[in-house]
């Protein structure tokens, strides 16, 4: 696989960043994640304004404009010997004279093997636990990941595949995902403290036309009446969970709006 | 300089971080700073303790023992060319297949020169902004340190040196220092959600001979009748603060009983 770095382009391998990067000394950095369908971008001018916006939010100009990063994603692509592979930018504050004023940022964009979820996850839906916390600046894609990492052990004792974040009784998000639930017809996904997922913007398009989108606060006592529920990313597509904490979602299996709401992403990245 | 990376030394400026690194794409990083005087590192003892605790806290294995660590130190300072230096350690949750599990921490320490503080800033004693913020795991070095770096154009509008972070009402610390406030010989500073300093502890035990000492929950409210306030860290020393947000401290100049604890301080180094 191959990458950009700060204007070259080599092996990722060969791609690395000094001590004094600020990414590294004081994780002030942010990134974006998508993916190819059919080897081409999937929905990337809605991934390039949530990066740039990212970037925005973090003072870091963008040190390379969209069309000549779209070629730079194209080469890179192209360099890749898969028929679809993911896509990472990073960008931090770059290096620092004194550990903490930035200067120039430094800016990697890479490709990546995929990781397609297990099969028996889309067919068993996924169990979660809930941790009270909301993230930090929650719409910028920053590297601030912490919390995650140090419930790894919680995870997996729980045998659990991930964590719903929730913070005086109000639900945000997945750790690395957006949250839906059903009730009845109604869709129903956080407006606030969330990192705005590209998948959730696709899905919600495509729901429109058979359900009624509601997008609020929602809190956590709704979850016991909801019918189904799941959660979104360009990794998960749509994918069903069926336990969260000690509560079992509907009857315990995938539910049939979220099933379908999956067949109609995946007829729609089929096309792309 | 030189560094020690992973096992090895090598010049500073050959320390490379690959891009998988979890430091860099997921904020997961950890570090501590300290200095020597006189060639000889400044309670050492206290730094690892804190760095190992940090490390505990974050759930990553040391990968180097104290004594290893030390030596490793002693060896760094040996190579530089400087009557005295910083060392910073920074540890990772190193390169992850999956860019989120844990498998080895990556390590680094190195030194650095020094930046001590300018002299006016000793003698004028320095302005700080407020900001209602309370640090994630505020008791970890953890290498998070987004909020300030986002201020920086805020405290240099105000023509400000830094950042009192408060929340609720209730006062933390600077952005990398501690705070302390004097009202008559009662020296007064926050016991919670805080980093606790090393150069805190070792003025609170240079105090105690002299001044009541108070470490307790601090309020916003109490800077209206406080006579003196001041920071601390390792490259501040005891450093007056005469102006916090709108509000003037005494009478806008460093305070004699601040002064008196600096000269403490400076005369314990310099017999370090």
């Amino acid at each position: 696989m191959y990458g950009y770095f700060n204007g070259s382009i080599l092996p990722v391998e060969q791609i690395a960043f000094g001590v004094t990067d600020l990414g590294l000394l004081r994780g002030f950095g942010l990134f974006d994640y998508f993916r190819t369908y059919n080897g081409r971008p999937f929905q990337w001018d809605w991934y390039w304004e949530r990066f740039a916006n990212s970037a925005a939010k973090m003072h870091l100009p963008l040190p390379i404009q969209k069309e000549e990063a779209y070629g730079v994603v194209i080469e890179l692509i192209g360099k890749s010997s898969l028929p679809d592979v993911a896509i990472r930018f990073v960008m931090t504050g770059g290096y620092s004279p004194d550990s903490i004023s930035v200067v120039h940022p430094n800016l990697v964009m890479i490709t990546e093997e995929l990781h397609p979820m297990p099969h028996t996850q889309f067919e068993e839906g996924i169990k979660v636990i809930l941790d009270d916390y909301v993230r930090e600046m929650a719409e910028v894609k920053s590297t601030d990941y912490k919390r995650v990492i140090l419930l790894a052990q919680a995870i997996r004792s729980a045998r659990a595949s991930d964590v719903l974040y929730q913070k005086n009784g109000e639900i945000s998000e997945l750790s690395r995902s957006n949250f839906f639930l059903f009730k009845g017809d109604r869709l129903i996904t956080p407006n606030r403290n969330i990192l705005h997922g590209i998948t959730r913007r696709t899905v919600m398009h495509l729901a429109q036309n058979d359900f009624q989108v509601e997008e609020r606060p929602v809190l956590l006592s709704e979850l016991y009446d909801a019918d189904e529920a799941f959660t979104t990313s360009s990794t998960k597509k749509v994918l069903p969970i069926v336990q969260i904490g000690d509560l079992t979602i509907g009857d315990g299996k995938p539910g049939k709006r979220t099933l379908f709401l999956l067949e109609e992403f995946n007829e729609l990245v089929g096309n792309w």
